[in-house]
């Protein structure tokens, strides 16, 4: 999904004390809206993510990812888990094999080596919150006998977006 | 503020896969509500707690609080630090002498050590998330004489509530 980026430094003297103001929907005073990965090779659509906490005392980040009309996060596992939950918007999600309908205020839990991946609503966007470890492995993406894996269910070959769709 | 009962144990298998739905606001599926504290030295009011993910593989918790209308975390401090956004309602934060209005979608974050309590504006309640490392120390209560020093800032001497009023 959207577990990226680990090499990007925290800010060097620790999140900023006390309040920063929701200025808009997904927007926040002082938090910077960054592109969501800086490789080529993972492929991905319409999509930003911001980065709300990130402290040395803390043992884990926690970001907001959001997802535009037609957009999709990457489909990707790892060994580290993901708590999400959503912020803004109407989408689908991928864990494992199973597809839901997501919306503001649901939690998805994305635990070890699980394909997963976020997708917008047509008309609507996908806002999430998504707390993870600082200390994490690099995702993975699918080879082509993973694909084969995946697609051998229909409804998720009918999901799943690997670019250049 | 809401650090507490590091003792109660995690789900032993771990957090439920996939979607757990917000059936109504600050509330959803599968997450118990409960008391805020178990210990009676510690005042606090109208306050509830639920823990929306804990799992072994995650280095943080991420817990819900809700004051009630009138009712209010601890004031304490701790080592650890909070990230938390404001998911419902509106009230007002402390950290450290600094006194904020806040509302949903603002983030605030208390660094190590710093005296801190959340309140819900008259009328309203204010439901906030807390992100929290598992590994950290006990809050530490005011003693008559770090009241005095807080007391001695006019406005933090009227915000505070240590129980009794």
């Amino acid at each position: 999904m959207a577990d990226d980026n680990s090499a990007v430094p925290h800010p060097a003297a620790g999140e900023r004390v006390g309040v920063r103001a929701q200025t808009t929907s997904g927007r926040w005073d002082d938090v910077a809206v960054m592109p969501y990965k800086q490789t080529a090779e993972a492929p991905f659509q319409d999509i930003t993510r911001q980065l709300l906490f990130a402290d040395p005392n803390l043992a884990c980040e926690w970001r907001y990812f959001e997802v535009a009309e037609g957009g999709y996060s990457t489909l990707e596992r790892h060994a580290h888990v993901h708590a999400v939950m959503i912020h803004r918007g109407r989408g689908q999600c991928l864990v494992g094999e199973v597809i839901s309908d997501v919306g503001q205020g649901d939690l998805v839990f994305i635990p070890p080596m699980t394909w997963h991946q976020f997708r917008a609503n047509r008309g609507d966007c996908l806002g999430f919150l998504c707390v993870v470890n600082v200390a994490r492995d690099r995702p993975q993406l699918p080879t082509a006998d993973d694909l084969a894996e995946l697609r051998s269910n229909p409804q998720v070959a009918d999901f799943i977006r690997i670019g250049g769709e």
